[in-house]
């Protein structure tokens, strides 16, 4: 595995295996890598001649008072794992490469970046769409991997590479969960043991509205009520949102119907963690 | 030459030259060709091995009481002038092919997008990047040219070039004028014959700038104010702007140095003119 910190480099070499016509995956990450992440990589690994990640922080996706300085970063940890995974290149930009002086072009997605973490996080979406851009621009993939966690965050990079023309084929892969149902994330690293036990209610509650809608509940607000008293119910939860939308538009549900997404975002002490269930229904 | 009309058409072919190495330029225009576009499309020619040229009103980068219902149209009269200038492929999509139902994406330059005519038509530039973004997305080209009459347009797509990495060559080709010194249009065609002669002086004032620079004017205001007098002077005109900026970053300046744009938007009846000259002063 190489790893490459230049975009000038990386982008060479992109455009070389275009030309080339070697089939390219891609897998943007910010790092500290988890079982979610080798997950993206492997497959990418196995439907592409190479396989490019990368690992970059971008402070553009983060607001203020949010864990941008915080977030963690292991270099020295992550390449092994990338390389073990079948990743033939690490693209590790800095942020100076990536946003130099006079920066000031940015892509945005209006609708369904509005609700859910949209909503939560201003502008947290607009960081997410610039960078992934570039990172396509650099990369040139034929097909870039997305883990399902961050559902809302693949419908925004679909709409946009539907929007925009890209060539690229977005590919979401399901959540990787712990054998007692915490979702992967970098930032289940902040959590204190109490917390991590406590953190348990996201899947827990996930789980209990999956049989609602096996046992014939078809309102959005008989479940959302449920899922939220169970969390209410955990003294170290606390409720960001928890939303019952439409796929893929995430719009607003009156009825279960079709393919519905439920998505929750929960501080358990001052770590924001997200999940989400699809919830399919026959219509 | 072949006329193509539809999105995934037309991106399949540039896939196919993209793996097949050959390169391809592109002129992005809003048609109702005149000789200015033809320069651009006669030196793609030389350069590339593909040429590629659209026709797309953007009504994303016309404002609300602007010229977008009027702009002259006219494919059949377009096209063999496009063919006779060399061009391989016309590429003329529909408004709902670029923007179909649910179209939510935008690329936005927020910094040298802000004077000139950004100032004086809000929005006018987002439109501009995103159906370029679009477009160069599409095509896929390797170089793209530009008409440098929209000098801002032309810094504002480097800007975005630059900044989301983007693999294609921005090439601006001086501006075209008639004899009598005004810059080619499509939007000449609005003006009515007294309206046709007073237009000049916009191409006048400029001349006259420039002499003022050749005799040792580096004062920015001194320059300015000489120019809105020329023009205040014809009863048919009415300035949107005059402005005397810093190249590439169409900043103020205090005093003439390096390269700055002196560039006019004026109206001449209903009917808005840009034009401009590049100063040029050693340091």
């Amino acid at each position: 595995m190489e790893i490459i910190t230049s975009v000038r480099e990386m982008q060479a070499l992109a455009r070389k295996w275009r030309q080339g016509g070697k089939s390219t995956g891609f897998v943007p990450t910010m790092g500290y890598l988890h079982e979610g992440h080798l997950t993206l990589m492997r497959k990418a690994r196995t439907e592409n001649e190479i396989t490019v990640a990368s690992i970059f922080v971008n402070p553009l996706q983060f607001g203020v008072g949010e864990d941008y300085e915080e977030y963690p970063r292991d270099l020295e940890r992550d390449a092994p794992l990338a390389e073990a995974a079948g990743v033939d290149y690490l693209f590790v930009p800095t942020v100076r490469e990536m946003y130099p002086r006079g920066y000031q072009t940015f892509v945005e997605v209006t609708e369904v970046t509005r609700g859910l973490c949209g909503a939560s996080r201003p502008g947290h979406f607009r960081g997410v769409t610039t960078v992934v851009m570039k990172l396509f621009n650099i990369v040139k993939p034929d097909r870039a991997y997305f883990g399902w966690k961050d559902a809302q965050q693949v419908q925004v990079i679909r709409r946009m590479v539907e929007d925009l023309n890209l060539d690229v084929e977005i590919i979401p892969v399901p959540i990787v969960r712990e054998a007692d149902g915490l979702a992967l994330s970098s930032r289940n690293v902040y959590l204190e043991p109490e917390e991590r036990k406590a953190a348990l209610v996201l899947s827990r509650s996930l789980k209990r509205a999956e049989e609602l809608v096996a046992q014939g509940e078809r309102q959005p607000e008989v479940i959302k009520e449920q899922v939220k008293q169970m969390i209410e119910a955990e003294p170290l939860a606390q409720i960001d949102y928890v939303e019952l939308v439409a796929l893929p538009d995430l719009t607003p549900l009156e009825q279960l119907q079709g393919q519905a997404l439920l998505a929750l975002a929960v501080r358990i002490g001052k770590t924001r963690l997200i999940d989400n269930t699809v919830l399919e229904v026959e219509g």
